[in-house]
């Protein structure tokens, strides 16, 4: 019988914050060091934070990233601490693991097999690790790994897997892991530690979750959904298993501490998936605004289902206090659109300011409607309004430092449904990876959760309209949303060919329509703000396109 | 002595436009064939255009791709064509060019060593080949290669290297390639035909120059700078060397035609580097606009050097009558600034429609000071009126289709000097890859090449402003471009370091501001359109850096 005690730290690092990172790391170390923790492990990327991306070119980055693990080393008195760093050796730089042991760096492990994923390709940047250690203390075995890494074949005397991962969410994205993870945990009767990151960078949200698995694959412990947390067990080792003659080991010299009691973290109760999904966009615009320095976010409110879905959510990231709330009416802006937006900000404790724009939008038209004689101005005057509104926001942003988030959802990313300057403009996008149908569920779910109607029932149920011309549906333009997004799912997320969509019973004409305004609007795409990816393949991340592009499928 | 003619179809393919560009490669055989070609070479990606990003995962677009492969068969009686494209066995996708004789697909070839470039990662999409043959035509023995594989080991019994390429235009570009090949051809003692690309696609500029290049390392003909271009060529083989033996041959069935006369086009003389930099610039835009289906570009003029030339630039892309300046000066619009606008219009021919923005911009003010009051809107209004503008621009791209092109150069990019959906806010940015520096050579250039002042004089001496407030000038905000330029070419282009680029002779106070310009500004380079890639590292394409990202260099 051989007990550790083992903590998970997974910690929620800025891209770039090598000091805040470090600092981070040196408080988790003492939280652990105070229950008496053996080992404490942190995420890959840990003192760089992920992805890093260009930052990895920099000089002065590496040098400043290796010596911020270096000061880090003075806080091991008395712990082993094994955390993710970027390594120099011999010109080239490696995806690291540093072992550090009472006081000393004792090895630094190399990743041996750098992952190439659509949001990050680690083989642009590092060199390949070309060892595996296995690592013995206290008489345990045990085995570094790093990323997927820990799918490949591994050495058959582990008895502990240590895992650290930066797992980018998605819906899945999770169990997808633990799975894998359990497999792998039977497949070798070995004890696995998955330290995962908490928080979001840039949209990318990871879900925390770590994890400890035990040799017949049972979850013994795990980390809270999408935040930081110190997950602190206690593993007994019974099985000696051998060692065997392929792998040299390294003996890490550490004397485990005695202790009087025992931890057993066990596992949180299963969420709704849609509270996950709900938790994951507002820990993307929690850590947008949080990292970025801004304080407060600003948002246009109209009445519609997805700027109130996009308030209720900004204002769980950053509270009440700190969300503004812009209604920017015009002469096509209905009664109960005022209604609705006062509704919502009444429940939502919003701060409404109110700039009319039908003042400044006929001085536009009065301005430019000679130039358009004899005309179709039709798109012109509808576009006009949200760039109009576009403007006013960014005022706000740039006296006040605020946050302009848009809101506009996936089926209308898809679809080029907006308008470039004026309804995509913003830092930060919410419910870009968010299909329409998904921000009725989304919002549903928050009014059950709230217990009662938080978001207005009539902004549920009222016919979308972007109010740009009397009249107006959104159905004038797109397909109703219960035939939209199951063709976007299908061509976007799952590359399905015409005639697969066909086979699901939609009308060629329709998938013709809808694949076609997908591809064609790549260009208004890619001047769109970073949004959070919650589906696995979200645009701009996870699916790249030409803008020149006149594929039309041959389909009859 | 064995004679091969040989013709070299540097093209102009579109994305995606399958039977466009296997139409456009029926005319270019029907050309070779009528002065009696043996073999005519496409480019690497002839059928698809490149690059064709995830369209490669588009079922639909591979099937098609195979489809228009099979409809170019028919047409290659008496001759025989390498053609780039793609195939598909075993459910993997290939990188691939067909060799298609006598109106049979004789056989498929696979590309070896996939690249991965910033601009386009082949090991995403394709499997790897696995097997080069040597294919013997008329005793003559010809290695096939593709993109830059062609700097691999190849048999030591090649007579021919064929080398089907997609190279896309940098300064500098050709000139290495050319060496490259040059030293390939001197070691392999064997002759090369390059094949490239020529025209552009979202900004990626294909320079064309396809080369001969004899065993002796002379070029002995050249294809037209970016312009499309078949270059026939007569090449004598006398060295019958002998096969290795580690190589397997394939006799292509196909027998030389009789030719009384002997084929040698030479080579173009060199052109100026501002020249070629202008013509990269030129066909940018041109296929840019072309490509997307655009009659007519739209800019703003202000009188300054960026738009002027970018006037130029697409005068000389579309003609005189396919573009419309729009002035739309301010209450802080000089006098001078009117003048050199209508005095560059007049030499340029263009047609200008003169939209002031003051009624516009005092309503906004009007509607918004309140909101602001005791607050600093300096900022603000500043921003404000290149939104204004933005919208005007818009509006006149909605009414008539025009596309808009940004004026803004590479360092004002790089630097973020700039207003998000102001001045950023277009379809197409023709100078974000040029920087200051180098607008005012092309400028230069561009007048003396004019023979007279078709960039009013003025425009080129006085001092740059964006003329938002009174007195303005970049140099407010921004250190001198003769400082400014170096330092962030050291800093983008060559990763320099915080010490490195002290020791060029710059203050640390100034580095460490301009660097950090460039880092915290990387928001605004993800909303901003594609532009025209002119150096090894253009932003967007070739350097991706987090948004979020707290990293300062920790320099004393």
């Amino acid at each position: 019988m051989n007990r550790l005690r083992i903590a998970l730290a997974q910690i929620n690092p800025t891209v770039g914050d090598l000091k805040g990172n470090t600092e981070k790391c040196v408080q988790y170390i003492k939280r652990a060091k105070a229950c008496k923790t053996d080992i404490i492990i942190f995420p890959e990327y840990t003192i760089s934070g992920y992805p890093p991306f260009d930052l990895l070119l920099n000089p002065d980055f590496i040098k400043d990233s290796m010596a911020s693990l270096k000061r880090l080393v003075p806080h091991t008195k008395n712990i082993m601490v094994i955390v993710g760093c970027i390594d120099v050796k011999e010109g080239g730089i490696y995806n690291a693991g540093a072992i550090i042991v009472n006081g000393k760096l004792f090895h630094v492990y190399h990743k041996i097999h750098l992952e190439k994923s659509r949001i990050f390709d680690e083989t642009l940047y590092f060199k390949q690790g070309t060892h595996r250690t296995i690592y013995s203390i206290n008489g345990v075995n045990l085995t570094f790994t790093m990323g997927n890494e820990i799918m490949e074949p591994l050495p058959s005397d582990s008895q502990l897997i240590v895992n650290l991962h930066t797992n980018p969410y998605y819906i899945e994205s999770h169990t997808l892991k633990e799975k894998a993870i359990v497999k792998k945990t039977k497949d070798s009767m070995a004890y696995c530690a998955y330290v995962n990151m908490a928080g979001a960078q840039d949209g990318i949200v990871f879900h925390g979750k770590s994890l400890i698995i035990n040799e017949k694959g049972h979850t013994v412990a795990m980390g809270a959904a999408f935040e930081e947390d110190l997950v602190v067990t206690d593993i007994e080792f019974n099985n000696n298993k051998k060692k065997s003659p392929s792998t040299e080991t390294m003996k890490i010299p550490f004397t485990v501490k005695n202790k009087t009691d025992t931890l057993t973290p066990g596992t949180p109760k299963k969420t709704d998936p849609l509270n996950e999904i709900y938790s994951a966009l507002v820990t993307g615009a929690k850590d947008y605004a949080r990292k970025n320095g801004f304080q407060k976010i600003v948002l246009g409110l109209s009445g519609g289902i997805d700027s109130s879905l996009v308030a209720a959510i900004v204002r769980d990231a950053l509270g009440s206090k700190n969300v503004v709330g812009i209604f920017m009416p015009s002469q096509y802006t209905s009664k109960e659109s005022r209604e609705d937006v006062y509704g919502l900000a009444k429940n939502l404790h919003l701060h409404i300011i109110e700039v009319p724009i039908d003042n400044i939008f006929h001085v536009y038209m009065d301005i430019l409607k000679h130039h358009f004689k004899n005309k179709d101005t039709g798109i012109t005057w509808e576009n006009l309004q949200p760039r109009i509104r576009a403007n006013i926001l960014m005022a706000f942003s740039n006296t006040f430092g605020w946050l302009v988030v848009t809101t506009g959802n996936k089926s209308e990313f898809a679809t080029g449904y907006s308008t470039l300057y004026g309804d995509t403009a913003g830092g930060f996008a919410v419910l870009s990876d968010v299909s329409k149908s998904l921000v009725y569920k989304l919002a549903s779910w928050k009014n059950k959760q709230a217990g009662f109607s938080l978001i207005p029932d009539r902004i549920l149920t009222k016919v979308p309209s972007a109010e740009l011309k009397p009249h107006q549906k959104d159905t004038d333009t797109l397909p109703p949303y219960h035939i939209l997004d199951p063709i976007l799912e299908a061509y976007i997320e799952n590359n399905k060919s015409m005639e697969e969509i066909r086979t699901m019973g939609f009308e060629r004409a329709v998938i013709k329509k809808i694949t076609h305004m997908v591809d064609s609007n790549e260009y208004k795409r890619r001047q769109s703000p970073a949004g959070i990816k919650i589906t696995k393949r979200a645009f701009l991340r996870d699916r790249i396109f030409p803008i020149t592009n006149r594929f039309r499928p041959n389909i009859s």
